[in-house]
């Protein structure tokens, strides 16, 4: 992590090497039953529970970044190990949770807050959320496929859609102070943080003007996700199959 | 990460999944030329350049915690893109490099500080970098194969020694303040941090007694690492091979 952390912040960045996912932890020591995680992936409940009973915490909420294609989240299985915990996902998304997330709507971490930003077109649905400090100052931003570091989610299926998501990430991500750390859904790469600011000059493809950026998605040409099938439909239904 | 990071401190997290490596970039932006990598691997040279250089920042060091049996270090290949940078191992680690390290010497990082604390066990020259910031404090601890999220390094070859292992890390690393960052060298199962005090309490090794822990460590039966006999003839030579 690259943020000043406040001392009573906890947070965990863990990955799941199959579809090379990160999940978040976040939390404040002084209201421990107040836990957040963010895209919990099913084959890592067992090792995420362990971890937040282990640093005496409670979970509050499951959220998921988006409607994923490449794993199945695990917000299903929390619910049977933290019994209050209720899953959320945008109401754009098109899936069900407890709790479905509208543009702006704020989260309570303790004293922390996630602010909920839309942030569509690599799904419909797609939500980053903004963690802010006590004194609402923005710390750091998870991104979900929305913006990866030197990188974007694809935008060929799903609802997904170039212009839709160039214009979300400048006005609702760019638009961050440079100091803003950025936490994506995934990387490939072996990178686990970056910043509003490097993104902004070093993403090669959110860097370029809007019409090179949907040039260069409409010629990505990849594979289909392996998980895409059993994933999709299960996640729309909060992760049970 | 989780610890209250400075505004001036750079610092990054860096994923090799071929050997599972962490390699740590640390920069002090009042002083973009002095960063320090520790434990760089050789085949991602090119990425942690690549990004040392979009940062603006210029390598003073290659740090490696010991001489690795699972992978090849990068110092040697980062040599020729950063010409001033020096490598540096600790001098008991029976290891060529440009700097030999001595137990409790510091490392200047602009305005932070790298304490070298020697933590024998896993092998001879293993050692441990503190990080503190300009009042001191001590924030995170680069603890290479001495101390692992959960777990610890073998001790069944190169020098290892079970009950040299458990005084270094009970007496060098145990000791500090419980909220110090945990980074260790190596992750496989997807955590990227923990806490001193999370590991005293947690680690289901070295939460034991020293007889217990000896007990556990003579028991693992692990296969030879993969790559030993290609990784440590080079890493004695600082990467060259
Ligand atoms: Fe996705
Ligand atoms: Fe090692």
């Amino acid at each position: 992590m690259t943020f000043p952390t406040p001392s009573s912040l906890v947070f965990r960045q863990l990955f799941e090497s199959e579809s090379s996912t990160f999940t978040y932890l976040i939390a404040d020591r002084t209201h421990p039953n107040e836990a957040v995680l963010i895209d919990p992936v099913d084959s890592t409940v067992e090792r995420d529970a362990k971890l937040i009973k282990e640093l005496g915490l409670g979970l509050k909420f499951g959220l998921n970044t988006h409607c994923h294609a490449d794993h199945i989240t695990g917000t299903n299985l929390l619910r049977a190990k933290f019994p209050s915990m209720k899953s959320a996902i945008s109401e754009n998304a098109g899936s069900k949770a407890d709790v479905l997330l509208k543009d702006n709507q704020t989260i309570e971490v303790g004293q922390f807050v996630l602010e909920c930003r839309a942030t569509p077109g690599h799904t419909d649905g797609c939500m980053s959320f903004l963690l802010k400090d006590q004194q609402q100052n923005p710390l750091a931003v998870f991104t979900g496929d929305a913006l990866l570091i030197r990188g974007c989610g694809r935008t060929d299926f799903q609802q997904g859609s170039a212009a839709s998501l160039y214009n979300s990430v400048h006005t609702r991500l760019f638009s961050l102070p440079d100091n803003v750390s950025v936490y994506p859904a995934h990387d490939y790469r072996g990178f686990t943080s970056s910043t509003i600011g490097e993104e902004k000059v070093h993403n090669p493809r959110l860097s370029k003007s809007a019409d090179e950026f949907k040039t260069i998605m409409d010629n990505l040409n990849l594979p289909k996700p392996k998980l895409i099938d059993v994933a999709v439909p299960a996640n729309i239904n909060c992760g049970v199959h």
